[in-house]
């Protein structure tokens, strides 16, 4: 097969940025696209830093302004990996500019920001997907799989949560590097955006729209030293969040996110109980699927610990044999491989922009209902 | 030690009166108490079928009305072990004969009724307890244990679920002997006071009192055919109950119970955060506690699967040898035994009817959340 | 049903007496069997000590001489709970006697003993069986009844481990009540018999007849203070030991015991690969049951974990309802159960002694060949 | 820092070359080291083959003999990836054209060929190192490590198993691209020498030497079609192992591969007991390690189940953030890190060549005994 290039830009070189990264560069050995990316070019506002992560990476060029990256003629697609409260600008500038667009998650600092971007990038019709990664687990993927053969029937309940133990010390300061995500105005919210989005994304996908919910959401350490002041300052992102929800078709679910939950480094998990089946999945272990089937025969009846391993499971087929595990980049390789196999049919791969905006309602709807104590309509 | 005896009337004669009477009979040949029970009486409507369950316990007579039984003058303590809505008049009259009282969770219908309840037995100053006998599985003994030690530090999550999927099929009739538990004339509440009351009450002794709660409810099935009636009429129990809620001490809850958790027998699990360390405990292992400690060295930091079997642990030093497990049945056996040790000091056993009382704040203040859509305070 | 009484006679009163005791006295509150077990008298040769025991457990009488005891005409089986030193003389005056026998594993100090036991039982045309318990652990019966069934097809391989660690310490003395164990005079072998020898039982149960077997064994602690004397004293058990074997049925086993594997209490678990399925199971979580089924669809094909609780699974009919587990005391009710089951029919209950002297034969070829170094043949 | 280039010559594209392939091309990436591979040339007898692989890993050249390869200047290090049969030539004529070389495992068709190699190797002075890989993934690296810090004390127990199923159909053939490895004129030996091979080569390292052994292997399916001939053969390799051994140490130890264990795809375990520790690792959750410390409070003992994902871990410091897991392909990267920053200070990389003979003095003794039926003494 003859193969195209597509020529990338990558906005940012932290925690996202390295992965992916990775992910450009490693797609091509594994998966046979018609397409393959060409790392172009990197840029942060900091030269040297940004000129040492495109020599490890092997970016052909740097940029230190964005608007300099995005009106250059040999960058094909722009992939934004900075704080929250930048993706809304850049996005919209990308897609005037008419650059196909990878951007990382949360889509936007809240659905009104969210509801502008993807106005941008339909009229300007760029193809387009946000980062939510999970999505690609392959473990993850078979779940959704398995769903739609109908393999549990009707869904009764969904719970999912996220939990980690990270910020519990009080003398962790707020913003910089490593901590813009406990400021506010980079982050937008706490680990409703962080992490509960994540949970959101997915469980859309797996179990369809969200009416309303129900939250509350709490932070513990009301004060943190904020890096670029030296100062205490009043630390207003949401340390913990949970919530109930009733989705469109009749099932109940829970939700919660935390960074308070000691023994939990980023243990997300999900559980979907359905008439027939039940599926759980947890990022601890994210090369496992467990299945139960409850027309098994009963006395042999029981939850299946499935090796998401094998050739005839979501993706594992481009990777190495029954029982070698993969990791946490690889679904941000098989993004990229999606990615760049809907680019050859002229579509935006999901989620897309339009998807992740549903997921910032609800977002939006959490922490409106944690502020009204009130149960509140997911909008749109 | 010169044995004194303490003649046990049993009223009822399902699942729990089976739980029971199993308890009193073994109890003195593993816990050494100054009392000893004696299995007196039982009693039950139906004169066939109580004669049987009493030669088949080792009662010594039966009954066909609990008034009589509360009557006799043999009988030092009553044990009522029939459907909800029976609790409150039975023991308030065995409180007005001085009889102790042994009752079957939840303590009554609502909180109304537990008021009353409590206000008899305390007028009356009869010994009391009531059997939410998960305290007393050894690991969740011991969970209290560890809090109590200080180990956790303060504490910011509580988690809880009761899962079952006994009732997904629409062809499960409601009323009846093992049915009673579907009938909200004989049971009340479904899920809520059947398994979240479980929930609760271990909650409120492990992690104190809750502030409020926000609930819904859910009833997948909306009739089933009655079994007095032989007629399809509305089911009015609730099928899922979950609920946020805020301790007094700081700390966010989570908690959900459902009959329709396909793959789940009885998972009753809980999970406690704190500064240093947590907890997770799970019906299923009922022998084994989780637990992780932050304290630990960081290289072999990991939740650590503690087997609750040797004798330092509690209770434990009264039955086998490191690692034979003991089962559900036992935690009966030591509520057994803890009022046994509790009747020669002159004091009522926890959880008292006082205790349960709280539980049934609690269990109110839900059920009236769901209704209200609002943040409910829990009674006092 | 009319009850018909078996008066039984206990000889012995430490770990085994109370777990036999145990099941005598609650096997007829949940099976419904035509004999019921009379505790009729407990033997041991300290009178008070006996005593309390007898007045724990509710045996009607005691005796300090087994002698009288297997005179006395109104016992109808005797259980032999004593160390295995006295199996073999006691076990041939019971059933000159005509007394049904009831006897504590291993049979025998070796074959040779275990062979004049069995003439005299099958001579005497006594009613016998040994506790070799596991077996009726319900998901090792379970086990028994899928390979029965035939789902596991033709069986390749047989591993079983029985891991502990409570020998480590050079201060533990060897010798009197609770370290009989360590003392070879009175335990014939140290792990061999007294663990392996469980795991022998279970194999031949479950896959047949062994072939032959090469062994080592070891003590790694050479000489411990015997509280006989209150000296050092050459040990002169097997602290440790492992064979590799042959099953006539073509499957290749390894077999391995000790006491010196720090992290495991009672450590029992087995494995079976067959051609279409396996089986594990583990003695720290008794109520589960690992399937793994090559039949089922390849993207949902994964150890089941099977929480043996069910009313259709092996004994489990007569105890609590789903997800509620039982213990290990249990399978010695279980064999209770059975055995007054077999009185009626006039039938020995397995493990018989014939059944249990087959273990002994391998035990034999075992030491021997961790003496010679060879492969030895398993005596017929 | 000035980087310096090491050209690479890989010889083989099957799937270890891809493994090796994916560790050159992406661990200057993640590792900051003084050499950066260069992916120079690949070589294999098909011309199209090596040339599609060489473009999907970006490969500059192409031989199509390995000993044009081998000639070349421009290549520094030669990576052998091709059956067992050719490793012996290739790294002979390797090491005297004066090339490093990475060769993968085992090491040699026996010992005998080994020692040659050694011989070469030693002779020519170059940098050598063996594709044990496993010792790499980082929970077995933490393995060692905590073993060096003396955390278990004395070792008294080892036990390993690498079980499969993938070779249960007599429908399978031997020879060929996938399936060399059931031809022994290829592969030399069966399991022993594919999977015990790993086995032995980790123990060596964690626990040191081995005395003797004891061992029995099977051939479950004696004749398959040979792709070669299209005929019938006899298979000659053992599709199932297990062996008995004492260390040097004192300790014992058992072994075990087949690939016929159905439910196991590639299930590498290792348990160590120690007077004071314990440590267990599985490949099917290679991030894990379990430990369990004797030293810790008696009612909070218990295995930690240690998620081997934290930056003062082993390798994970250079990958991603805590509760992220890595994979398989990571342990080719960091043996190759490894290698890099051994070739800047002239040192070879254990295992080296020398290192993994004593391995094949293990399988050639294991292989004996097989035959001999005895005890056979591991060869110098």
């Amino acid at each position: 097969m003859a193969k195209k290039k597509l020529n990338v830009g990558m906005i940012g070189y932290g925690f996202m940025g390295r992965a992916h990264s990775n992910a450009f560069r490693k797609v091509s050995n594994f998966f046979d696209n018609e397409y393959v990316p060409v790392m172009k070019a990197a840029c942060a506002r900091d030269a040297d830093k940004v000129k040492a992560f495109a020599d490890t990476w092997g970016y052909e060029s740097t940029e230190t302004d964005w608007r300099k990256l995005i009106e250059r003629k040999d960058i094909d697609a722009v992939d934004i990996c900075v704080p929250n409260n930048l993706h809304k600008e850049i996005s919209i500038a990308a897609a005037e500019a008419g650059k196909m667009i990878l951007c990382e998650k949360p889509l936007a600092m809240n659905a009104a920001e969210g509801e502008e971007m993807c106005k941008a990038v339909e009229k300007a019709g760029v193809l387009n997907t946000v980062w939510y990664n999970y999505r690609r687990v392959p473990a993850v993927s078979l779940a959704k799989q398995l769903i739609d053969e109908g393999r549990l029937g009707k869904i009764f309940h969904y719970r999912a949560v996220f939990l980690q133990d990270w910020t519990i010390s009080e003398d962790l300061p707020q913003g910089g590097a490593g901590l813009w995500r406990l400021d506010s105005a980079a982050a937008g919210s706490g680990v409703t955006g962080d992490l509960l989005a994540h949970c959101i994304d997915t469980a859309l996908w797996l179990n369809g729209s969200m009416s309303n919910v129900t939250a509350m959401t709490e932070t513990f350490i009301k004060e943190r030293t904020h890096t670029a002041t030296g100062k205490k300052q009043p630390v207003r992102i949401d340390d913990a969040c949970a919530f109930l929800a009733h989705f469109k078709n009749g099932s109940l679910a829970t939700f919660e996110s935390t960074r308070y939950a000691r023994g939990h480094k980023a243990l997300y998990t999900f559980e979907i109980n359905g008439e027939h089946a039940s599926i759980q999945w947890d990022l601890h272990d994210l090369h496992r699927l467990n299945y139960f089937d409850h027309r098994d025969d009963s006395i042999v009846r029981g939850w299946r610990s499935v090796h998401v391993t094998d050739g005839d499971m979501p993706y594992m087929g481009h990777w190495w044999v029954p029982g070698l595990q993969i990791g946490y980049e690889h679904s941000f390789v098989h993004q990229v491989a999606d990615f760049l196999g809907n680019v050859a049919k002229g579509e935006s791969t999901s989620p897309t922009f339009r998807d992740a905006l549903e997921t910032q309602y609800v977002c939006d709807a959490v922490l409106d209902s944690a502020k009204s104590g009130k149960w509140e309509e997911v909008g749109k």
